[in-house]
């Protein structure tokens, strides 16, 4: 899956992943009214307006960026109604050819780490029928609980050519709380970091990279310049970008000389545009977004020689 | 909500969470062939199936069983169907005046981590409407973002008398890879469950407990001592026993000497008990769990000095 996902990159001359991060503040005013006079305020409706604000923004991109990262957690908020407009932007994303990294941050042990790996990457079994039921490329994963709650995952991802980035370094303020504590002149996050480098060696594309890759925050240069060092064969997936504060020449440091290793992900400072862009109008929320997409393209590949 | 917990432990004198973790294997035959007659093998038949189980295990506990603890991979792993399943399981353990804790693990930041906890344990609001989704009562969440993930669920805990449990000491062999790095003189699960003391103190109860809780397994009996004398506000959800190798004897130690303390969990020792118990056949599944639940408060209560 890691070579499907970098080739892609190549290919569009793109390491951008937009986060499709929707919430009820960032829909334009026309999508919530028309959804609310039909529906009511209902979780239903906001799903609805979740789902049409995701497909007017996967058209508008989807012909140079090669992923979006869709973050469960607003969908969850929404109960059953908000689990299915996840389900439907995946499936719409693909369509479309896009590489889809579930943004879920799930973590545990043995059998059940087992059913969340089956669940999201390979395939569920009822009696001699199989399914597959959330169909992302990748998923995040939280590693806390330590290699044997990683290991189910790399089985599955093995089984069905499938991908995870495991949380190293995370992009927020209070990430060092745990992940910077040193331990045997060591700090947490490189030990996961090698912990992820390790399981991944059986996964390795023709790229050197992984298909077990590391979530590697922007907004932490230093740690990031480091972990690219010690982790050769890991793809990272990098957060803070945009409205978290971090620019392209903060991320340069997560890619190789070839301009390969890493890609950079983009959620408010990407899908609500609109909001800061004089522009253009809410209407053409879309049209915004794939001019914030483009510009955040032209900067990273200024900071970024990739190889053609 | 930790005193409606703990009131709940002594009235039964019984401090048990039945792990609700359905899994294909697990639900008798005659269930599952029903099911898959009507609705086919299908992600639909066994969440169906799914439910009737627990619906039939929750009527046999209620009356001594102060609390259930569903573990949520196993629904998501049937997709839509599945988390109807897990809704309309906790809906019905509180029809029947259970208290129950949502098996999640999720984790993340900033408003990301407001949303899980709004959607799980709080009211998601859409346009001038507020709406409560999940309606667990307390949810747990993995600590390795570092404190400001945690603090959203801390906020959403306080004004909507819930609470969660934080990994500290998990009861995986793996769980040493991160938890029992040592950074300072002091493992990193102490370092977590201090962290988990400290963003408690609002929230303590009338026992001196608080609604932020922690988890840490019996397989481990060292560290809970370690943990239960160095965290005195802080109560501990306790997997590990049963299927997973720790007995009575292995888990007083997480408990004041008054008894008061912890909740400990057994999922497929106690669900699964008609497959290892030749005294109850098959269609008896739910007679056999009532019976090693007693059988579980009789082994706790003989190694735990419970107040009235």
């Amino acid at each position: 899956m890691i070579d499907t996902l970098i080739e892609k990159i190549l290919f569009f001359q793109n390491p951008t992943v937009v986060g499709l991060d929707p919430r009820e503040y960032l829909i334009p005013t026309h999508i919530k009214e028309e959804m609310y006079k039909t529906y009511g305020e209902t979780p239903q409706a906001l799903a609805k307006a979740y789902l049409i604000f995701n497909r007017a923004i996967i058209d508008e991109i989807y012909d140079f960026v090669p992923a979006v990262k869709p973050q469960i957690a607003f969908y969850e908020e929404l109960g059953m109604d908000g689990i299915e407009t996840y389900l439907k932007t995946i499936a719409y994303a693909k369509e479309k050819d896009m590489i889809v990294i579930g943004d879920i941050k799930r973590s545990d042990i043995g059998s059940t780490a087992t059913s969340y790996a089956n669940g999201h990457l390979g395939q569920t079994t009822i009696g001699s029928q199989k399914y597959t039921l959330w169909q992302e490329d990748f998923v995040t994963i939280n590693p806390y609980l330590g290699k044997d709650s990683l290991e189910p995952f790399v089985d599955v991802c093995k089984a069905n050519k499938k991908g995870i980035f495991t949380l190293v370094k995370t992009s927020n303020k209070g990430s060092g709380d745990i992940q910077d504590l040193v331990s045997d002149g060591t700090p947490v996050y490189l030990h996961v970091g090698k912990m992820v480098e390790d399981i991944g060696t059986d996964l390795r594309g023709k790229y050197g990279f992984s298909s077990i890759g590391a979530v590697v925050g922007a907004t932490h240069p230093e740690q990031a310049k480091e972990l690219r060092k010690a982790l050769p064969h890991t793809f990272f997936l990098v957060p803070g970008y945009g409205a978290q504060g971090a620019k392209g020449k903060d991320i340069a440091h997560t890619f190789n000389s070839d301009g390969i290793g890493a890609i950079v992900n983009s959620s408010r400072g990407i899908i609500g545009a609109y909001q800061e862009n004089d522009t253009f109008s809410e209407k053409d929320f879309a049209l915004a977004t794939r001019q914030a997409a483009l510009d955040m393209q032209q900067d990273l590949l200024s900071h970024v020689q990739m190889k053609g």
